[in-house]
This record gives C-alpha cells, sequence and structure tokens, in this order.
C-alpha cells in the first residue's frame, strides 16, 4: 500500500512510503499479536516523547508547540486505549528490545540547523506513515475482530499525524527540498525494513 | 493558604505545603502578568515531561502508567491553553532562565530505588501543590478578569495532580515512611521559597 499525500504548492504528489511492507511482516504480525500489541504501545509512547522533544528543542518556534502539543495528547490517548486492550487480554507492559529502525533511521538526521529541523520531521512524518500503512494492513487481514476495531478506530488520526510533520516542513521549507530530502530519507526507511527483523515488532 | 489532602489509611492529615506564599511574591507575580503567564506555559510542558519521564523510568510498574499518562494529557492540554492567551495578548513563548526552585528540589530525590520513586513522586507533588496554591492566591488577588478566569478553570485539575502522586506513593509505600519523607521534604521546598528569586517565575 502506497500512502500518498498531496502537496499544496507546487501541485504535485509525493509518496512518503517508498515499498510496500511485506507479506513476510504479516504474517510475523498476525502469529504474534500480542508482541505486537505492546510494542504498539511502546511505539505511541515513543511517538509522543519524540513529539514532545521536538517541541521542547525549539521552543520559541512560532506554530511548533501549537501542532505537536495535541499530537503528543493523542499519542498518549492512543496508549492509554491500547494498555487497556493489553490488561483486558491478562497482560501489561513489558520491556521489548527495539528493533534496528528506530536507530539507524535517526541517525540520517543533519547535524546543522536549519537541516535538522526539517530531518527531524520527515523522519518523524515517515515513522508515522510507516505506522499507519501497517495498522492498514493489520485491520485490513487480523482475523481478531477486537484487534481489527483498535485498528480502525486509530487510522484516522494516525493519518492526521504524519500530515501534522508534513504541515511543519511546508511552511518552513522550499518544496524541492524537502521533497528531495525525503526520497532519500524514504528510501533508506525501505532499505532498513528490506530485512525482516527477527523479533515481532511494529517495525521490524 | 495550606492545602491539605486526606490520608486514606490510617486516617490523619498531611499537608503538602509547610509554608504559605509569601506577600512579596504575589506583588511580584501580579506586577508582572505577561512573565507569568509566559513561565506558566513552560512549568505545565515541563511538568508533561517530567510525567512522561517517569512514565519511562517505571515503563513496566503497574498503575503508573494509567495515572501518569492522562496527567501529561491534561498539562499539554494546560499548555496550548496559556499559549492561546499569550498569543491573544501579541506575545509567544519566549525562553526565561529557570529560578532554582525546581533544580534545587530534585537534588533530594534519593539515587537507589525504591527511595528514588518515592522521592520522585513527593518532589512531582510539592511542585503541583505549589502552583496550585499560587493560581489560587492569583485568582483571587489579580485584577485581570481574563487571567482571573483563567486561573478558575485550570485549578480543579491542577489540584487532581497532587493527588495523582500522592495515590501513586500510597499504593506503594507505608504512610509512616510517606509522611515521614514528605515532612522533609516540604520543609526543604519552603526553605527554597524563603528568599524571594529577583525575576518573577511561578516559583520564585
Amino acid at each position: 500500500m502506497k500512502i500518498r499525500f498531496e502537496v499544496q504548492d507546487p501541485p504535485s504528489t509525493i509518496k512518503w512510503l517508498v515499498s510496500s511492507t511485506s507479506n513476510a511482516w504479516l504474517d510475523q504480525a498476525i502469529r504474534n499479536p500480542l508482541k505486537i500489541l505492546i510494542d504498539h504501545a511502546h511505539c505511541e509512547r515513543k511517538a509522543a516523547g519524540a513529539a514532545l522533544q521536538l517541541m521542547f528543542r525549539y521552543l520559541c518556534e512560532p506554530g511548533l508547540a501549537e501542532a505537536l502539543s495535541p499530537l503528543v495528547r493523542e499519542e498518549m490517548e492512543h496508549f492509554e486505549i491500547v494498555l487497556e486492550l493489553i490488561k483486558k487480554r491478562g497482560h501489561y507492559l513489558e520491556p521489548l528490545p527495539a528493533p534496528p529502525y528506530g536507530t539507524a533511521l535517526a541517525k540520517n538526521i543533519r547535524k546543522g540547523e536549519p537541516e535538522r529541523m526539517l530531518d527531524s520531521f520527515l523522519v518523524a512524518g515517515l515513522i508515522e506513515a510507516r505506522s499507519h500503512e501497517r495498522m492498514s494492513l493489520l485491520e485490513m487481514h487480523t482475523p481478531d475482530k477486537e484487534l481489527k476495531n483498535l485498528y480502525k478506530s486509530l487510522l484516522a488520526s494516525e493519518a492526521r499525524h504524519f500530515s501534522t510533520y508534513w504541515m511543519l516542513a511546508q511552511e518552513r521549507y522550499a518544496s524541492k527540498e524537502i521533497v528531495d530530502r525525503l526520497k532519500k530519507l524514504a528510501a533508506y526507511e525501505s532499505a532498513i525494513l528490506s530485512t525482516l527483523h527477527p523479533e515481532p515488532r511494529m517495525h521490524s
């Protein structure tokens, strides 16, 4: 599944993800619903933490806190919903070693400004786009009705998250610069996932 | 103003704050409404950050994330409300050097567990209790109706925050241990504020 997002100016189409998730990941995820659920809870809290960190780093940048603070709240709300379901199934959060995905992606964030801010938005947007793509796949293919309903309920707001990062970039950088950089980062994102991580994770 | 909170077991009364805020602080705050408002926004985001950090540190501690995640959301919501008012008044967030309060208090958190967790709850609760006390004072005494309404609207949920930290402590530690430690930390908190910080802040 390709996720496409309209660039407002100039009118053209960009895509966040350059490759679709493999059937191997989907099989792995469907065979390990509890691990995926626990990792999902971790992903929501980490996404909230990353957005809060961005807000703290660029505190006096007008328009940033206004966009990221509601996103933090929404990630925490999703975290709570997923945690409830984990508990309903008789389990709790447990530490799960993270797959290489997040750290490997973050290594591509350039150190100097204004590149660092742009890369931070794009990396966060890519992670959101990938999460959205995988939740859509799970919603479509899981035989577990409760999980299907969970993913369905989260998908609309998850889609808003990558458009928030897109909007933050568009407000501050030239379209060509964004699209060129996104192409590189998206190719890298796709390369990281080309080898299935042995442990079932949202981003394995 | 003393804030008292009922200990559920054994039945007795403890107080978070051992001293009331001075008139000197109130005068300073009322003469500098914009600085206090901007510092207030910073306090809300820092409180959210601190709660999220606690959640991350004690990730697999049942009951902690359930209590702290809604608190994080509420702090962010307050942050957004205060930021709106700052913008309505033609300003934005600006970096304000923090007063010694938070850092000085945090130095009292013991390093080893389980003391570290208890102290973290009590320090966070003390900060919330002091914020609540000062917002109550501002609500009572500010001549600015818009600010009066702001503080009034925030006070009820701010009060819930220190009781959240109290509850987290009560669920995990013996009442005597909590009360003994709180007495020491509260005395220290009061000592930090006994000298008015020259810059107007929520915790100057």
